[in-house]
């Protein structure tokens, strides 16, 4: 019997050990954040908008982790979220601009010119047969299934009232906190209640689950941070891998000052509309912050892997009232809702002690689908099956060390709406392709080609196409090709009756 | 190494088992049922309400468990639910009236003899140094460090907004879905989004967490419980112990018809109200039955503990428009808000496969401060630290075959308050104490003491105080004690400037 307990003595830590094996899981998604919103430089130099904003914790995240220079979202969020939640690209899932948080409401602006695509207005389903949807397996569920404590904390907006995926919970998420059709909030302030006001009109953007903080001063982004954690107490205790969805509203309009960063950016000499947004990005800086030192006091950080990222470029509208319109991601052109680099470029990191080398850098171009098989492959998860067909590639071996090369494949996006009322650079009906250096814009309203070398210009300053006439052909054949196998929702044209021509059947 | 391996696979499965011991609980209370609510009989007969109501899923339970006569609650919502998560009764927490869903407002009516008693307006708080509130550990927090998965579905209703009471995880819940401030839905109906309907006023009581249901045709009630089994599914295949709090809005007012259950109660020949409660009713048992249909679909249903519970009795108020005022709990006198029989007493019943026999009946009184010691002895935990000394008594001992007998002890209900404008049977200002088949009620406004005999006269019909005067003042001393013990809130009398006399200070 002596001998049997000893065997018992050296089994279970073995066990436990494999319990701990699988690494935890945040992503911190933060919304709306452009690509210079930082004071993390991910161009090749610093630029003065580096030097605007202060972001202590992205630096520090910076120097544990890698850098990723040509990470890529969509222009603008719920195709963001659908991507990396289905890792199907958007011209894939349809789900091509944001959705209302009512069901079957087009967020698409009417237009002279264009009827609407046949877009999946109504977001992404768990469930299948839902009119207007993508019927997908999300991550989170299988991450669920494999025995992860799945959390979602702060926006979801991943489809509109009435429909299953209006609820995190149907996503997989087994915790949801804050997240719901909405997809910013009236209020980041706790004075405000975050919208929730006695009295005034109901509005579903009015943040729930947050009536603990209501009167209070605690902005939003500290109230969710603060939930966040006591969501991790029980899983760390348990020994339960966890993924946390750490996903701000931060810094999406209304632009409300986080009080304690204000001062700092008045005295800078800040206008008071672009010091309230330097200070909401500082504020969601503390918060990555406060979840590494928590990670860290609780003895998980070494088994943890933190993932920072943007769902889209910082908005440039002039109505934003943060300077000129378009030069807030200065050197990248325009900003959320372009297909140009402002719009779809994001500062991401990545930090995973004993895999990741720190303060390391990549310049090859990843995209937000490639989130779903990646975050799998990291949990372990070998076999599982989906609705959808995958279209991301991990980036696991670009992490480890020395990194390995991906294969090397074209980035694809896909907005065939009108976003904004009027147009702008890269905005409404677009298309856009990137392989390697290259990048092939397409205007659907004038099927105009434009084509940028991202190397020497990365402002997209300069058209090269009518110098590169080979190199256009060939990016609109594979551009077309890809759309046309995804079955990619394009508009009408309301003179002809026909869809717009896809980019090689133009001229 | 054969032999190495031959003891792993022989210790494994003894791991596994010793995981799924400590049994599931889940603890399904509904809101504002009266005793006679239901087609199970809890008196000593059947009575014409028991005829009324149809609860076949209740019925089946009886049947597979055990029927409490004799448990009671307090007269109305938040004191209950305190009670329930701190073990504490309600002349100890103070918390003797529903708390508002904001911070700092008593939901108090003023009166012209009475001031107002100091009791804590802001209900239950897990953490210290919060005004007007009881700080007190709740049992959900432990089961949570002990490793369970703890879930609050439904109404919670602890605390005002402003305070960390307000938040259901604050409590040890690691998931909660719609539990929030408010004491009642603004809407059961999905085609009103339950109460968050756009355009018109925001109002607290609108349902939060809800919106995947919004625009159909799901009762609340349905939509509560399809939420609650999806939380369940990751606990189970994990093998994780679960905590269930399944709260149910139902029966509160506002009456909506549950349509699925509407036309044969007006068949019956029911009033459009009484109809549209005794849906309700129905709505709510069918998601009783959902549970245990649910909990025997996955195999644990003989590892889990199901225990349903009421948090006060049946409103009997004229204005909920259910015939004459206080008639609805015959042959218990009175309702909610009362100090009666029928504002208290409440039809309980517990299932315990292999433990509580089936169809089997206990008359020993227990009140609802007794689920805290309980819960926690079900689950196995020994040691556990609180805040607050527990006054509850574990019913363990009457669970099993054959029941043992707990120790005698007294049943204290106070309610210092002035719940409605008009003062009602047994309604604002009382206190009672039951010890074996006598009940001793203190009515505050005059100090008058009356006596009840329990066993002869259920109804309360006759106070034989006069007949008994040694046990009047017998029982009036030891209440005297208990309150003064538990340093009670007492109303002013205006007139004096001093607290009401205790009961052993009267005449």
């Amino acid at each position: 019997m002596k001998k049997r307990f000893l065997l018992v003595a050296l089994i279970l830590p073995a066990l436990a050990t494999q319990a701990q094996e699988r690494p935890n899981m945040v992503v911190f998604m933060v919304d709306d954040m452009g690509w210079m919103d930082t004071s993390v430089p991910f161009a090749e130099k610093v630029y003065p908008l580096n030097q605007r904003y202060h972001t202590p914790n992205m630096e520090r995240l910076a120097r544990e982790g890698m850098k990723f220079t040509n990470a890529y979202a969509t222009p603008v969020c719920t195709p963001t979220r659908v991507s990396m939640l289905t890792g199907m690209n958007a011209a894939h899932h349809g789900v091509t601009n944001w959705t209302t948080p009512w069901k079957g409401q087009n967020s698409d602006n009417p237009d002279e010119q264009m009827g609407f695509a046949a877009w999946n207005l109504n977001g992404l389903s768990p469930v299948a047969g839902v009119p207007q949807t993508v019927h997908a397996t999300p991550f989170p569920k299988i991450l669920k299934n494999h025995g992860y404590m799945t959390i979602h904390v702060g926006k979801a907006h991943w489809a509109g009232a009435g429909t299953p995926g209006a609820n995190p919970h149907n996503m997989g998420f087994m915790v949801n906190i804050a997240g719901h059709v909405a997809g910013r909030p009236l209020s980041y302030l706790g004075e405000r209640n975050y919208g929730n006001a006695q009295g005034k009109p109901y509005d579903i953007h009015a943040v729930p689950d947050m009536a603990e903080y209501f009167g209070t001063e605690t902005y939003l982004t500290e109230a969710l941070t603060l939930e966040a954690l006591k969501t991790l107490e029980a899983p760390i205790q348990n020994k339960q891998p966890f993924f946390l969805h750490m996903s701000h509203y931060a810094v999406h309009d209304p632009y409300n000052p986080d009080k304690r960063y204000m001062q700092k950016y008045l005295d800078a000499g800040l206008s008071n509309t672009d010091a309230m947004y330097a200070s909401m990005v500082e504020g969601m800086d503390k918060s990555l912050g406060d979840i590494m030192d928590y990670l860290e006091e609780k003895g998980v950080a070494s088994n943890t892997v933190l993932i920072f990222m943007s769902d889209n470029g910082g908005l440039s509208m002039a109505y934003a009232g943060r300077g000129a319109a378009h030069t807030q991601n200065l050197p990248l052109r325009a900003g959320k809702g372009s297909v140009y680099e402002g719009g779809i470029r994001e500062p991401m990191l990545v930090k995973w002690p004993g895999v990741v080398k720190p303060a390391s850098v990549n310049h090859t171009p990843i995209i937000i689908e490639d989130f779903f098989p990646t975050l799998l492959e990291m949990a372990q998860v070998e076999q599982y099956k989906t609705a959808q067909q995958v279209d991301g590639i991990s980036f696991m071996p670009l992490l480890k060390f020395p990194p390995k090369k991906t294969a090397d494949r074209a980035l694809i996006w896909h907005i065939p709406n009108k976003w904004t009322r009027e147009d702008g650079p890269g905005i409404n009906y677009k298309s856009a392709i990137r392989e390697g250096d290259w990048k092939l814009v397409y205007h659907m309203r004038d099927g105009k080609l434009e084509l940028y070398n991202l190397r020497s210009d990365i402002g997209e300053t300069t058209d090269v196409a009518t110098k590169h006439p080979k190199r256009v052909k060939a990016l609109a054949a594979k551009l077309s090709q890809q759309l046309r196998q995804w079955n990619a929702p394009m508009p009408m044209v309301k003179s002809t009756g026909k869809p717009v021509p896809m980019p090689d059947e133009v001229r």
